[in-house]
């Protein structure tokens, strides 16, 4: 067992070497003018002040969280599960700082290059991306691997399946328990931040003044880039960096119960290959990520998206063949043999489905389909008409992922049990770390526009890094479609892990406690929903004050004349991010504890039932929408129904306001609280069994 | 047994008595000026003709359905079920028939005696109110009592305790299907029709010409009148039809278990007391909701809020103790026996749930309290900040509502099993003749405003009508307070009901089967409501293009010296709601039959627990927030933030325009929606268990 954890720890590192590496190489590159680099450092500046403010309050978190798990589990005799959590909140935190330092030297340096030309840019990026990919997922392997090897071979915790099964990932479990809060922290405060220096920029600054996109003249022009760092870098690093351990640990607590149950394994060791395998698969995925990001190359005149879809889809398809090898070796079936397929196939579908997904995300929020295009037409008729067909279009966009859920949900079941739904979850995060530099990649393109519009560049600077980070979105999507399958798989094997810890042997639907339970679960992500939404709301028109403040006292600023005063709003997006980001994370930390102490483990279970099933589908509503609002204001910037300054892309712009709290605050934390609150359950189980 | 029943059926025949007396004086009171009567009979015109194509097409549908449960039952000897369906979709249709007949016909009476003062405004729109509501009980009554007759006492097929609670009450839970799903398409395309006309009348008459509301050069402003009608009277009769029918059957058939597993009594006919005692406690309601009527009276300096109030919280005091010897006559226990007042006390617990509900959404909703003043300030901000406010407002405001639902279940539970939460729900619309009275009376007072408004008449009617309509909407909120307590617990008790006659003993959460089942009920409310929601953005904007049609082809329109062709904009809002209410009805309908059939029971149990707590928390944020919506309008309108007219008032008619399919069309329709579900669920459960 040792020898095989030993060498998942190698393949963290070389993770980590890789990321290094590249980040030199991003380093190396030429930052461009005087004026660019001072401005990529007002972002770094900013970016880097908001991170220290955001940890500092988090570190106050993270301590006393610490110390309520050493006191709670003292009489337990395992109060080392506050050490596993401490690692996972500062592996998430590093994970974070080390993506954000990367891309806000990336930036200026895409920007850089992209006035030679398209490739060298896209390298930059894609460069800077990998580093985020690779620290993600280096660091939470290493995390990991080193805290089984402490709990098992140094402190010698884990001496047989029992033990190990356990006392051993109990203890781990505080791992994704840091892991998660960090994370929804971190999606919360980021998406609150951009999306308040957004909403300010473009109200005021674009639809009031008539400022182009990015224009220096724009008192929130930093704030907004400093935000796409923040929230696009940072806060997704955290998001998907928790994604990636609870799939783990989720799969390896019910690793025991397929082998003895499903397979009728008894012997321990035999039983334990089951628990290692998902951390395997993890390791295997960091070596096909790294060998994928050298897919996505492409020559002067070819497309970036075949490029960068080499990378997702390459990266895939190499992972199939490798987990069967190592499904086998790890079970010592046969290729062919039953166990092997059956494990195989979980994982298989739950890619199917993460590809399913995307490819309805696509539809419903894609430029020039039905959808994008009828909420365009809507604007026509103003501004209530958009919002109706936006929200009516986010709402019926639920329904394939859900169904594509439900079905990958009974098709794993039947193929391996709980641990076949925790492997299908598994399986489309294997190759995180490409998926993650994919995903980094757009906010770095994105910044790279802003510092070329700020620094004045030749307008063909911007149109490349426009290219890119139209190519990036469309990519990011098949992403997400990953990202939401797995949280929802990963979310039902961590309640499926809960209720193994706790004892629970039936969860009776109509049982009044559970029914109670259910109703007070689903009403978490409206809560939770209602407070980012508000939260933004409230950001945004103070940034909106401060920006129609200074254009109307700094005289010469709309001339061109005058600096505007970037720090202020900075300042705003920052403040408000810390200061709101609070309730919502402790809420989702307490309900599930206060529940679970106050009304049981049943009750607790009720709850997990109905977070679950109303997050993924609030996450998937207010994703969606966004999505979809944000493309239809593209259709009408693209020409249609009167074109840019038309009623209908004033109607449009309203609806894209609308939708950036939904598609970058509220939706993509639930994916994260669905299953914070399912971790946090877990690692309280034993305390309620 | 048939005594009772026959006392019962008394009860009923009163109701529509007194329904008849109150109408003909509302038909010989004063129509008013020439003008007058023709504007109402325009109002009358259109609303049958609303109602003839609705009734029309769902005539295809009640025959097709009764085909279905008349071939599906047939091989187990009950295709009777197939009268009780096509009983309860005539009684339904019957009572918004006369409910609109004579809400079309005190409209223009109202408004005439608005011309001498304001109480006797108030005694002809309350007695139209009056009239609806006793219609709805009393028909509501005497088809349940009819069927039950005729099943046991002359057809002889409930011959003891297993026969009725097996077979009869089998057979009249197709009455309830009945009653259920015309409510649901009446519910839908009266909230399409009255949706369309107002956005249409609003946004290009209000907005875009600067009409004042219901001014007669406004063309859609007759549809506008039309819709009140045909939403808030028909709809909402055919809505509180179903909530009766399916609170009693569904506590009818958990009277048994009750009898047997709680009490221990063992006895037969002691037995069916408890199934008999919902029947009593409605009809003894009919006869409190009667004399209740007459407690609304005020003098002319006085507050026609407090008559109204008498009248709710008047009924709801006598009903207490009305209930606690009605209990004790049919348990045969004593006043202070366990039994008696375990079962008060759980319909006591619904009725402080049903108040607690009632003034929190009057909270969240109500001009002058905090949220509506957020949303009114947020629109100094712009039209986005106004929607994620109002969007934000509604997600929180589902917590009270929630958690009160979560905890009278507990107690209910606590108190009387499952038996209790059917109680609870009953509880709450023991009284529902006299609190429809006061809900009709609203669109009634609404209706003679815009009377008022296009006959001309001096300002001071306007005035007087407006007042009237104004108390009609706060006292309103109390009776959606107790309309969503109970659709929530009747929904749980009809759930419960489902389990019973299915024979499902155990509902396991985390079976992937029952899994997969939360996921698709969770996803229904959101596809429902989407439907509802295009539909009326569809139509509205197809509204809106023929205004502007009218306005700018028919020369002297907008001076005041040419015609409107409302004819057209009737038939458009008419055309979008019965085209568009069929697919959303159907679905509701179908999903329970085809998860059943194809998946299951379990997993038909999955759909029910997944669409009650999604459709409860879906129902109370589309509703609140668009009431919140509507109000922080009339707050700027009222002279804040800059007044009529000003960019935040521009901002507010936004906001107001998106919340009114959600508070009108999708919200109240999800209300129906789970309990439809449930029902047909119940129905389905004989041939599935």
């Amino acid at each position: 067992m040792t020898t095989t954890v030993l060498w998942v720890l190698g393949a963290g590192i070389l993770a980590l070497i890789f990321a290094a590496w590249r980040a030199s190489v991003v380093a190396r590159a030429d930052v461009g003018t005087e004026r660019m680099a001072e401005i990529s450092g007002y972002i770094q500046e900013g970016a880097m002040a908001f991170l220290a403010a955001e940890y500092k309050v988090l570190s106050v978190f993270v301590i006393a969280v610490a110390g309520v798990l050493a006191g709670s589990y003292w009489s337990r005799g395992t109060p080392l599960i506050a050490l596993s959590f401490i690692v996972g909140s500062i592996c998430s935190g590093l994970a974070g700082y080390f993506g954000m330092r990367v891309a806000t030297l990336a930036n200026a340096r895409t920007s850089a290059a992209a006035r030679t030309s398209l490739i060298p840019a896209l390298n930059i990026a894609f460069t800077g991306g990998a580093v985020m990919g690779m620290s993600v997922v280096g660091l939470g392997i290493l995390g990991l691997t080193s805290l089984f090897l402490l709990y098992t071979s140094v402190l010698g915790l884990g001496t047989d399946v029992a033990s190990i099964t356990g006392d051993v990932l109990t203890l781990i479990s505080g791992y994704s328990l840091g892991a998660s809060s960090i994370a929804l922290f971190a999606r919360v405060g980021g998406g609150i931040y951009t999306k308040a220096a957004d909403v300010g920029a473009d109200l005021v600054g674009k639809v009031e003044a008539g400022l182009p996109e990015d224009d220096p003249r724009n008192p929130a022009a930093i704030a907004d880039c400093v935000g796409d760092n923040v929230g696009d870098v940072a806060g997704m690093g955290a998001d998907l960096f928790e994604s990636d351990g609870g799939a783990i640990i989720g799969a390896m607590i019910l690793g025991v119960p397929f082998a003895a149950g499903q397979l009728g394994i008894v012997e321990g060791p035999a039983q334990l290959q089951y628990v290692m395998l998902p951390l395997v698969l993890a390791g295997l995925g960091i070596v096909v990520s790294i060998a994928s990001t050298f897919f996505v190359r492409t020559s002067e005149d070819g497309n970036p998206q075949t490029a960068l879809n080499l990378g997702i889809f390459g990266s895939v398809i190499v992972m199939i063949p490798v987990a069967w090898v190592a499904i086998s070796q790890m079970t010592g079936f046969g290729f062919g043999d039953d166990p092997v397929l059956r494990i195989l196939g979980a994982m298989v579908i739950g890619l199917i489905g993460g590809v399913v997904i995307a490819l309805a995300t696509e539809h419903y929020t894609a430029t020039g389909r039905k959808p994008v295009n009828d909420i365009a037409e809507a604007s026509l008729t103003g501004e209530a008409t958009n919002i109706i067909a936006g929200l009516g279009v986010g709402m019926v966009s639920t329904a394939i992922p859900i169904l594509t859920i439900a079905a990958a949900l009974l098709g794993c079941y039947q193929l391996a049990g709980l641990y076949g739904i925790a492997m299908g979850g598994l399986g489309m995060l294997c190759t995180v770390g490409v998926q993650l530099a994919v995903d980094a990649y757009g906010p770095i393109a994105d910044n790279a526009g802003g510092i070329s519009e700020m620094s004045e560049l030749p307008p063909e600077v911007r149109e490349r890094t426009d290219k890119l980070d139209a190519v990036g979105n469309t990519t990011a999507a098949i992403g997400k479609g990953f990202a939401i399958g797995s949280a929802a798989l990963t979310a039902l094997a961590l309640f499926s892990a809960y209720r193994t810890q706790s004892n629970l042997s039936e969860l009776d639907l109509l049982e009044p406690i559970v029914m109670a339970g259910r109703f007070v679960g689903g009403l978490v992500p409206f809560i939770f929903s209602s407070m980012a939404m508000n939260a933004v709301g409230d950001a945004a028109q103070e940034m909106i004050t401060e920006v129609r403040r200074q254009f109307r006292e700094i005289p010469g600023l709309l001339e061109g004349t005058a600096k505007a005063e970037y720090a202020h709003c900075v300042e705003i997006s920052t403040e408000a991010a810390i200061k709101r980001m609070i309730v919502p994370g402790l809420m989702a930390v307490l309900v599930p504890v206060v529940v679970g102490l106050v009304f049981g483990k049943e009750a607790l279970g009720g709850v997990l039932a109905g977070v679950t099933v109303a997050g993924v589908l609030m996450a998937r509503f207010m994703s969606n929408a966004g999505g979809a609002w944000d493309n239809a204001k593209k259709t009408i910037e693209s020409g249609d129904h009167g074109g840019k300054g038309s009623d209908a892309h004033k109607a449009a712009v309203v609806g894209d306001t609308v939708g950036d709290p939904f598609k970058d605050t509220a939706g993509p934390a639930l994916n994260i609280l669905i299953k914070l609150m399912a971790v946090v359950s877990l690692v309280l189980a034993p305390l309620i069994a």
